[in-house]
């Protein structure tokens, strides 16, 4: 709650919050473009559709040394206690984790290429549905930091499940196109690592997620298993 | 430099900025020893060998939380400047690399599980070899952040190659085995997936290295492709 005076200190340091919060947006935004342009080069088997993909890499880990050094101005110069404090370091944090969900989807595009140099294995269905899942948990776990959403972020985590299970029904799969055909070997082995890679990238907004509900919550449900450690 | 007037505060501070640095040495330690005992159990086809991996697995969970406490208390409470405020947010996030080094193993066990029910398919010589250089690298960095020695940092960072060319050597001599052989493929790619959390745990002690180089240096390396963006 602001109190009643609101003073020059205060709206300053309201405003780099927002920053911040504005930058870890921006960054979201190209990820969720890259996992799609990425997936849909997959897809529709054209490699155009993503050419800019390295270009928003670049973009995003331009965000992240940006947001690095305002956490630490805004440390060092307003110093922030309380709510505002916990806030940047869970900003720093959120930080690294879409620009290893960056990182990940240039992995995802490697094994991309390498199955668009040969015919397509198999129609492609539960690997779109996977990135379309992981997207909306990067969106949703980002709103969920602007809006303190708890809900929102608690919906993240169950989503990751399902991701999980859809990643073991496609590796089930390809493992038995694997051992039908010594020839689909090498494309289902990189239809393997694209879903892994999709599974990674749930992890780290499911990573989000729990950082959200830690900053709102105040309390750490990173480790439930700790946490429940007297139930 | 310190002042001539060494304070109360100031020796306050010193003592938990030093207290953090031991706990990041803790979690090292004991995520050094789950990657060691864990490949331990897949070379010597013994699965007793790491009982004991996921109580450490909890440990470093544990640690991961009061890191994050005490830092966010030291800068609510000491309100540090310049190097000392860089050093707790590096340590923050050198923090949740090393509780997903502590993942990434827990995933290894799980594959070394299924491996374990099988005849063993081939010697193994150059995943040991990986293990070996990114318990290393786990160690180095952690050594480099203690000693801030930069040069001990780029020498984790340069190990990181190696450890990417065994993977990739791993995979296809991997991928011969399945292709020659159907009753090789579940086992080969469980090898893969194993050699995969390898170079991840490479890739995050490579994280550390650099987030130290960004301590001691005040620049940042993390990504060379923008800070060399006019050569």
């Amino acid at each position: 709650m602001k109190g009643f005076v609101v003073d020059k200190h205060e709206r300053r340091l309201d405003k780099e919050l927002d920053s911040l919060k504005n930058k870890l947006l921006r960054m979201a935004a190209f990820a969720e473009t890259m996992i799609d342009k990425t997936i849909s080069e997959l897809v529709e088997r054209d490699d155009q559709i993503g050419t800019q993909v390295p270009e928003y890499e670049e973009e995003i880990n331009r965000l992240q040394i940006d947001i690095d050094e305002e956490a630490i101005m805004i440390l060092a110069t307003q110093q922030p206690v309380a709510g505002d404090l916990r806030f940047i370091i869970t900003a720093s944090k959120i930080n690294s984790e879409l620009e290893r969900i960056g990182d990940l989807t240039i992995n995802i595009r490697e094994n991309v290429r390498t199955l668009l140099e040969e015919p397509p294995l198999k129609p492609l269905i539960d690997i779109p549905r996977m990135a379309e899942l992981a997207r909306q948990m990067v969106r949703d776990s980002l709103d969920s930091l602007v809006k303190e959403d708890v809900l929102l972020a608690q919906s993240v985590i169950s989503a990751d499940d399902q991701v999980d299970g859809l990643k073991s029904q496609v590796v089930r799969e390809l493992v038995t196109y694997m051992i039908s055909d010594p020839r689909a070997i090498e494309r289902a082995l990189a239809l393997i690592l694209v879903s892994r890679h999709l599974e990674r990238i749930a992890d780290h907004a499911t990573n989000i997620a729990q950082d959200v509900i830690y900053l709102v919550q105040g309390r750490d449900v990173r480790h439930p298993r700790i946490v429940r450690d007297n139930e």
